[in-house]
């Protein structure tokens, strides 16, 4: 007996960002966060295959196999989908990214959205959007956003339990049709402090964070209101004072986490001359160097054209607002477990 | 008639940093502040020619005459030590540099200190170090700590006309002969965003601020007993905490100020390996990417080798805790205003 499923979701790009934990194993934030998902050009899709023939769980990302500790994440997932399910099979991941794993952008957000999604349907669990965002979240806090489409609150919850603390939906991908997000590449190179790591530190020792937290639901009625009323201008501003305000923090933590370079510097100095007389373009950096930009349909050649400038540039990788994660029939591998 | 006048003093290091002003005109701080001053190898040495001889003042640094905009710092110094001298000559400041300018030492807290203590010399006036350190921060805020050598507190004072935010002494010379401070120059351009504007838009736009001085406070009196105590590991720790945190309430200035570049960044990294096991040497940085080092004889060696590893360094700069300003009889300049 064989169990298989398959989706394909996209990673997410912060408005507010999550960093903090309130509490680590359950994977609870220490405030509520807003982002949008990016469209299925950036997709990862993956294949989940349950089998009593496999002695462990087993990750294949682009063909390739990982290690046993490359599952950290996803085996919290896998655990709760057996329970579920009532099966004790260990499970074959097999996933493709549409981007380089290696371009910086945040893929364990789609990875393991689409590992709960492929699992579910392979188990033939019937979940409701909040209990899968739940089961995302387990497996990576900010993959429980990209369980839809459009802009996407996790709201921090208050329950001890994390029941209460899933994605929920600001806007569809039809509500601001002219928003551009592009997800820039400078540096292709693993994070020195993954944000897992970062956040803990952060959380423990600045005391600029206790700061951050008092002012952030300010800034998350703003971002939703600036969301609402499609004022790019608006979210513009708050999405570049917010990044700049957790890696301010990031700095405040001991030791100090600097993840932005000067090719960062760069980008950031660039973005802020370009908007001289209006805001066109925003940047938002998160635990690394490489920036994503939004900006609007209309100003998205001239923001293209002040990137291309930049030599540093590996890759620039432009998405509408996209869609929800979806469930397909077609696998990535056979009922044997093998690539198709 | 002529009156001449020449001293000497030395650019200061910040333990606890002075950013941001109450009172801008005045020249007066947002929180009392500490620093130790350098010793004489990297003193200014100034002569002063007051003459009705001169058509305006005029400011020449290592035999260069520098543009009239470059005295924007010394004439409020000077106008105050003309009002007390009751004359209206004006001024040829004449300043000989032990450090290249560009090493991007702080040396203007150096000049200005030297000038008022030179200006008060040419003129006769017999001024209470308190009003001395007054017009050095008139000029520029940190030169009133350069009026004493040893550790010295800029107390930030609560009246509204500034007579009581001056230089005080925590310490001699004498109380902590094993430390040593190292001035490291690794970018020698100019800064893109000076102390004096960057500090300026901190205080009107950074949320984090706010926290900042809440808690500088705890931190100025942990600085104060870590230096009584001549306790190293906590004086490293604080004075090592405190520059992150100015750093990061600049990012969180907006726009971001960004003051570190990626030598900054090997430094920060490098001194926090070669601190693994006990804190053997701390970094600060002041507006700009260039680290001051703080370690103790015992262990400069070790420090030596482990900056010598990073080709990008300039010039270091070695210094004890330095003694007090000197007024001196040899002046730079003969009764003519010509350099001798």
């Amino acid at each position: 007996m064989v169990y298989i499923g398959t989706a394909e979701a996209s990673p997410n790009m912060p408005f507010v960002k999550y960093w903090g934990k309130r509490n680590e194993a359950l994977i609870l934030p220490m405030n509520s966060n807003i982002s949008a998902t990016f469209d299925s050009s950036l997709a990862t899709r993956t294949t989940v295959f349950f089998s009593e023939s496999l002695k462990a769980d087993e990750l294949w990302i682009n063909g390739k196999q990982f290690p046993p500790e490359s599952l950290d994440k996803a085996i919290p997932q896998l655990n709760i989908i057996r329970e579920l399910a009532g099966i004790q099979m260990f499970a074959k991941i097999y996933s493709i990214s549409k981007v380089p794993v290696a371009a910086g952008l945040s893929s364990s957000s789609a990875g393991l959205c689409a590992l709960a999604l492929a699992s579910a349907s392979a188990l033939g669990l019937k979940l409701p959007a909040e209990e899968l965002s739940i089961i995302c979240r387990r497996g990576s806090g900010s993959s429980c956003r990209s369980i839809y489409g459009g802009f996407v609150e996790w709201v921090r919850g208050d329950k001890t339990d994390g029941s209460d603390s899933y994605g929920v939906q600001i806007a569809d991908d039809k509500h601001w049709p002219e928003l551009r997000m592009l997800a820039v590449s400078i540096e292709e190179t693993e994070k020195k402090v993954k944000s897992r790591a970062g956040m803990k530190q952060t959380v423990l020792t600045s005391t600029l964070y206790q700061k951050r937290l008092q002012d952030i639901g300010n800034t998350l009625d703003s971002v939703r209101n600036a969301i609402r009323n499609k004022n790019f201008q608006s979210l513009a501003e708050l999405t570049m004072k917010e990044s700049n305000n957790m890696h301010a923090v990031c700095m405040d933590t001991w030791p100090p986490i600097l993840y932005l370079n000067d090719n960062s510097r760069t980008v950031i100095q660039s973005i802020h001359d370009f908007n001289e007389g209006g805001l066109r373009a925003a940047y938002t950096f998160d635990a690394g160097p490489n920036p994503y930009i939004i900006t609007e349909e209309k100003n998205l050649k001239s923001v293209l054209e002040l990137l291309k400038k930049m030599s540093f540039i590996k890759h620039i990788f432009i998405s509408k607002i996209g869609g929800n994660p979806r469930v397909l029939e077609e696998h990535l591998l056979n009922e044997k477990g093998k690539p198709v």
